[in-house]
């Protein structure tokens, strides 16, 4: 799911209300479908189909200067793709629905991005929908995958390990580029046109891991870890020295410029799991191969990354998850920040009054 | 799938050049996974799941002086599930992605009018995608169904009957009455706010009358047969006295309006279907109940308006199928037109040039 923008909470705020409406509402053994409703990533049927939708609006989630219409196909349907990658689903297809304005916009472009990004996902176009448009751009994709063992924002449970698939921080960097008048350095401007498919991650760090939540990073590590924090009734610790800061903007921002853009920049769709500590290092399933990080024997000896895709270095651990009402807190070193106060502006960081919750 | 007023065949040949592309760049043994791909109105998976989708732009579809916000969902969705009816799918599940503008819209009545029409066809609401809009409203809903015997555009045959499901032509009255500043009369009004739910005639009657091939009369009557004529590759020969008309539109309008909005008008979403004959009376699955047609002799003695929830006048037989190249043709007693010169203007329709081909 895009961060909406209508504001932090609308959205869910509004889907929820809709989907307890039509569940009072409806009457039907059909309610039995859904073993997993809205309110994760995809909704997912007793059968194990997994189904999701999201949105991209021209002016909201982008502007055609920014991209080209094939890379504008191909965002669209990457993130969409990862509300697939969040609860565990192999993508299977993919629908295209676009409102497309009168004036001219490569049609072919764009729908060669969706096809590009459904192929390297092993989906295929299955069909949608098509209409003029007398305002901007929309693009609604929806996905179709199969789950044989769900993740779901509910799981997170205490003890549990946090692990993030890879580098945080450089599409919101490009965003922040564009919108102050200049092109962004090739390599931000590459992690928002072409958001990485962690749909791999998904399903083979489920089993690797024995993760049993996941969230896609859409909107932020602070905003998301809350949902899944929230949705699990659980608190989730961050480590402010683990965050996974992307390298382009490690070099090319003030390090606190560079944490607020991992912490909060959202749109960098990877995932965000918890799984529950080794038992053992004999017993873990991909044991040290290819973690640089378990080299360090900082993470328990794991590393799934290159069997998974994200790379060596990931997945990283970022933090835990304990006993606690739902809220998230970023371990500093020298104190614990609740993210609700660190998200209403990040100056507000090294007060005193927010150092003291722990 | 909504009339798209991209122009006609602008659609369907921008659906089916991205869905050919895609085709040819896949290599996945995951194309396999459908059974039915673009270019009928939902795709369908080798294990019986059918998937569609279907936009509606506000000022290309609708407009807001028009209908209430409840009734806009509710429209929405009832035209999205349209596109399972067609294949004979039982509709599951429905998600909702909107953009919605930054002025004022009720959100809550749109979601719920939505999850109306979902209940109504036995659906829930299993989730979607929310965003704002710097332009119109944009509703997209996607539909997940289940079948076991897929109707398809391309399954009628020669000698086949073609039948309508419910009365024409209301839906195109009120927006024409609407585009020329007045209020259309109760019925019109309602036969556009509320399309009618035919996913039970698309499965009930796919087994009552051997049905093969079905479509959805979202285009108009002409433009919708064209689809399944080309899809077939076989001619269909729709009979002009038997074109049920909506007795509100026969009321108050001239009959050579009121048929024109039967046969062009289009987003009635009742659906024509193709079955072969009755091999004999005894045979028939329903027999004679509930059709005033069939009380008349004039229907083979068939009528599972009754059971399908249609009503007894329907499914009304309107023509038959016959061997040919794809093409539409207009029986008006005295003479034989093909329906692509029709479509090009009604006022053509008595030429002596027209009437020479049959």
């Amino acid at each position: 799911m895009h961060r909406s923008r209508l504001g932090p909470g609308r959205e869910f705020e509004l889907i929820n209300r809709a989907v307890a409406a039509a569940r009072e509402a409806a009457s039907t053994p059909r309610n039995g479908l859904l073993a997993v409703g809205p309110g994760d990533d995809a909704a997912i049927t007793e059968d194990g189909w997994a189904v999701g939708s999201d949105i991209s609006v021209e002016g909201v989630h982008f502007r055609r200067s920014w991209l080209s219409d094939r890379e504008i196909g191909f965002r669209a349907c990457a993130a969409a793709l990862s509300d697939l990658a969040a609860v565990g689903a192999i993508p299977q297809a993919v629908l295209l629905s676009t409102a497309l304005p009168r004036r001219s916009v490569d049609w072919d472009g764009l729908a060669a991005g969706v096809a590009e990004a459904a192929r390297r996902a092993g989906a295929v176009v299955a069909g949608g929908d098509l209409a003029s448009s007398p305002g901007p751009l929309v693009l609604d994709v929806s996905v179709l995958g199969r789950t044989s063992r769900p993740l779901l924002r509910s799981g997170a449970r205490p003890g549990d390990q946090l692990w993030v698939t890879g580098p945080l921080g450089a599409a919101a960097a490009a965003v922040e580029a564009w919108e102050s008048g200049s092109e962004p350095e090739p390599r931000l401007r590459s992690a928002f046109a072409r958001p990485p498919d962690r749909t791999r991650e998904g399903t083979v760090l489920g089993q690797a891991y024995g993760a049993r939540a996941a969230i896609d990073l859409s909107d932020g590590l602070l905003a998301d870890a809350g949902h899944m924090a929230t949705a699990s009734g659980a608190d989730l610790i961050l480590h402010e020295s683990r965050v996974p800061v992307a390298t382009p903007v490690q070099a090319l921002l003030d390090p606190r410029d560079a944490l607020e853009k991992a912490l909060s920049g959202g749109e960098d769709y990877e995932l965000l799991f918890a799984a529950p500590p080794p038992r053992a290092e004999g017993a873990e399933p991909y044991g040290r191969r290819g973690s640089r990080e378990s080299d360090e024997g900082q993470d328990g000896g794991r590393g799934a990354g290159g069997e998974a895709g994200c790379g060596p270095r990931y997945p990283k651990r970022v933090g835990w998850v304990r006993a606690g009402k739902g809220r998230v807190f970023l371990d500093r070193g020298d104190c614990v920040v609740r993210a609700s106060e660190l998200r209403a502006g990040y100056d507000h960081m090294r007060t005193a009054r927010e150092c003291s919750e722990s």
